[in-house]
């Protein structure tokens, strides 16, 4: 169970899976490798976290699309997801000056299992935690990624791990979030990296919190938010483009503003069927638009989207950054 | 002032202008030409709706943006806006299967003031009334456009008006609506045609009406969302793109779910500046996109869009539609 | 056989089909409608072009595809098309300022044949024809479009017919130009209008032709493009889209331009596969992209939109257009 | 002068600027580091080009815009030139596999200039040269990334060097190359990395070689292809998007087929002004669309883009790569 759920709420009217995280999709493992060490100008707080896809996505990737709010960001690897709707790697989140090297150590993981791989196209999604993080200082190793890739396993865990460890978000410390929603016999998974927006632009379940605090420390006016979302739905990837752009629907209700610094970047992938790297003919069976179950798998990626956001807070804990910057978490802990 | 603010609410951080509509940007007016007529199988619940810009748009087109957050529509004239970033002509709202003739008519409307062009590029938006209005009848004719046109000025009526008189938003009664906010010099303006959403997706204020009414009579689940922006900031084109998304946030605050029949579409234009149709250089004084005021604007246009939204919904008024068809009122009047 | 073949030319590997025209794609029929009446400032010399899809499109749509490569154009229909991937209706060609009343027409094709309808999205592609017709005359009307329609058979007649009445290209004659090519089991047969380029930019079979001419009479630098592709071969809409692409590279090779003031429009689709109306599932067997017969495709539509393009020049035959103007043919008569 | 003006061959209408190179553009630098080492299956044949955009890009950003003619590539750093149209570190071309590496190397780079910065986002391009160079040693360092741009200059070194060593285009060994135009007082500078296209795609000034070739040893069906273009002409992002449209209308000339495992994608920046990273108000005086220099400039950039890649099959010289492999060039050497 996620922290938001575990502090009580519920949100939106789509059951969440077993485990109230991306995991519910069967065969998607999440890992983390999460730094913390230094203080003052030299506190590194930051990580990698890893999400892979279930069996061997690069023999076999998966349809992917992706959606991209605003650009401010550095993501690699969307050019063959938004224009050929493939995911071929697992998806790697880290700091915003990590991104190279852990597109790098995704290079070294699929030559590994794949010494005749020529091409690679790693997926890395950012934040920029330079706020509490000496990001400048570029702690992020290969090995740290490796480490993220190989820590993989069912059980996701939230807040301040991984890529989490120095997210700040709305003025409070954010982290990683992470739900489900099942919708008849499908799963969405979301997992949600939220570094964005001020104190002023939350809302909770849709509400402000009241008195309205004032503007103040811990702001990240120009962060960024990633989310990224697996289904077990069978969905072409025009239809996984459509279903990440939802995910932008729901973070939306929880305040995310899309700064003119923020790169808003949302990813989705199915497992429900595969694209073999050699085959002269495929036959998938998917669900079409004008299903009624496509509206009802919209509606389910936003409202786990608001709910992975707020679950990123939740499960945040306080942390000492560099210069002993302190971020406020929302929930007491 | 609007009809969510006559009613005693409001919303967001930014101050609306005098009017609370579209119409506090300098120049902009609209006019609407209203068709009721007819009952049971043969009633006609439709109309047209105009926004026009200020000065000659065809002699000096204005820079614009757009933003298809899900494309089941039937919009005219977005590749010139997309792909060229000009607006050349006033943008009109009507019925789904209504737009041609109201493009064609800006054809007319354009060629009586500038008889020697042989290029137009009408705007034309569109929500499907079908469940209140015989629109298979096709009733608007190129009178009726060229009647809403003619009938622009300052003050924009709300609700059942012009293309507004048949739409329907989360099971309610829904019309045109309209606010604008103040941001430091500059006046972002909204006018929504919200034509999408189950009651179950409606919030209000961000949340759900309790207790939540269950799904009923009056749904649209397919239905569309329309938002013009306009404002007088001086921004290029692509950064009217993105103000124009940002609309598309605000909207998801209401609960707006970008269901796979709508055609959600986001247009926006500024007054700031203008393209002479004959000119080898072009000075423009901007705002850059790290300007803080960039941020503001952004969130200018989301709280605008979400308020113009429940406006629409606040100034609907009863209508018996076809086959004696009754939608409720989110108000009682 | 085309206009090109039947002058002794060939160009490009891949064997055309057996009437050299988008005809030989099964079920894919073209009808005509050409207006040449008046003359001088009252001249008209338009039309409108249908292409239809075999089958029932708006029950049964078809996966389609688009590119837009410079978008100066008003062409109708293709949100839905881009952003879903979906051709409902007939394809219409015509002028400029005749689209919306084609795009109208096919609303009445449509609801004819299926009364139930609320919502039809008409495709309808243009080029500027005002050189040679008195544009701003608008006399292309409903009933043009529907004749265009209800003319359609197997047989694809080129030049100075329909849409391609009043075309010019490099400073030549053009009209309406076609071929096909054959890919294994499949078919891609293209339709061009071609109607930009001046008379520097032409390259014949790639090379300009000597000695170079110089800009003169007929010049129309700001014309625009259309290319429309159809093909047996089941592709997903991605695909399409994609196989669109290869239609610009092909009539680049002819020296088209991108202009300014061109609206470079590449549609296409399949009727390898459909998309019903009411359906909750579907299975599509597909030609995944790394197959070797997607590169055999991609080159075939490349290699068919240069032939169609210049087709169209030697199909075109004298015309004595508005003012008396006349427009040299590539090929003497 | 480049290699294919060295040969006695023209191209195009407009004439070059004096030193047929990118360099024509002032201040933009162009420096290789070339990786020969090893032989047979340990061969190393690859490279880092960089190209130094003049000032500072960091402190004052330059306008840029890109196209993605076919997504199959790794390129680093688009987003952000696509949404928000800003270039603000020199641009690095290498090998497919090495793209992350140069892109943290760029990072390391900027670091140095601007300890303050915390954001940072490096574009790097890439073509696949695996079929000469073990690529999947990943020979190439941050070290040699930063050598390439230590080593720019005013001269631009065109063939097998740099990112270009290890390049195969239409079955000849291919690399660097490069070339300009003069648009009035404008100057389009160009440099091509073509590693695209089979013998039989090949066309050379349009016209396929006789007799044709066979497909044969050597053949890279699936390469990529990457452009990038500089421009003294004022143009704003969205301009500049479309200006790198026109490169790809000039290669497609050469017989590029943009095939399925192509990354072809094509990158403009303008030097006419800056984006300084702090400002409120930016004042830009730019040439916009309508103006008769910009369809001059499209028309330079096409052809200035078919000499590049033209060029770079001329200045290419032959190697033996991994497993003895040998390309034949274009020309005897």
């Amino acid at each position: 169970m996620n922290a938001f759920r575990r502090s009580g709420f519920t949100l939106g009217r789509f059951p969440p899976g077993p485990t109230c995280s991306i995991g519910d999709v069967p065969g998607v493992r999440v890992g983390h490798r999460t730094l913390v060490r230094g203080e003052g100008a030299e506190a590194v707080r930051t990580g990698v976290t890893a999400i892979i896809p279930p069996g061997d996505p690069y023999a076999e990737p998966l349809p992917a699309g992706a959606f991209v709010l605003h650009g401010h960001g550095k993501a690699v690897g969307l050019a063959q997801v938004l224009h050929l709707g493939e995911l071929e790697t697992p998806v790697l989140l880290t700091n915003t000056l990590a991104v190279f090297r852990c597109a790098d150590a995704l290079v070294t993981w699929t030559l590994r299992r794949h010494p005749e791989a020529r091409s690679v196209n790693p997926v890395v999604l950012e934040c920029n935690d330079g706020y509490l993080s000496a990001i400048e200082a570029r702690a992020v190793t290969e090995g740290d990624a490796l480490a993220a890739l190989a820590a993989a396993g069912d059980d996701v865990a939230e807040g301040c791990v991984g890529a989490g460890t120095g997210m700040v978000a709305f003025g409070f410390k954010s982290g990683i979030g992470t739900t489900s929603r099942v919708v008849g016999p499908y799963t969405v998974g979301v997992l949600a990296l939220p570094n964005m927006g001020r104190r002023e632009d939350f809302r909770f379940l849709g509400v402000p919190p009241h008195p309205l605090p004032r503007r103040g420390e811990g702001d990240n006016p120009s962060g960024s938010l990633i989310v990224v979302l697996a289904t077990n739905a069978p969905l072409l990837p025009g239809q996984l483009a459509r279903l990440a752009r939802r995910a932008a629907l729901g973070a939306a209700r929880t305040g995310a503003p899309a700064d003119t610094g923020s790169g808003d970047f949302f990813l989705a992938f199915s497992t429900g069927w595969r694209i073999p790297r050699k085959s002269e003919r495929l036959v998938v069976e998917f669900i079409p638009d004008r299903s009624e179950v496509m509206g009802d798998l919209y509606r389910a990626a936003a409202e786990a989207a608001e709910e992975a956001v707020l679950s990123a807070l939740f499960a945040a804990t306080p942390i000492v950054g560099r210069d002993g910057q302190v971020v406020p978490t929302l929930v007491r802990s």
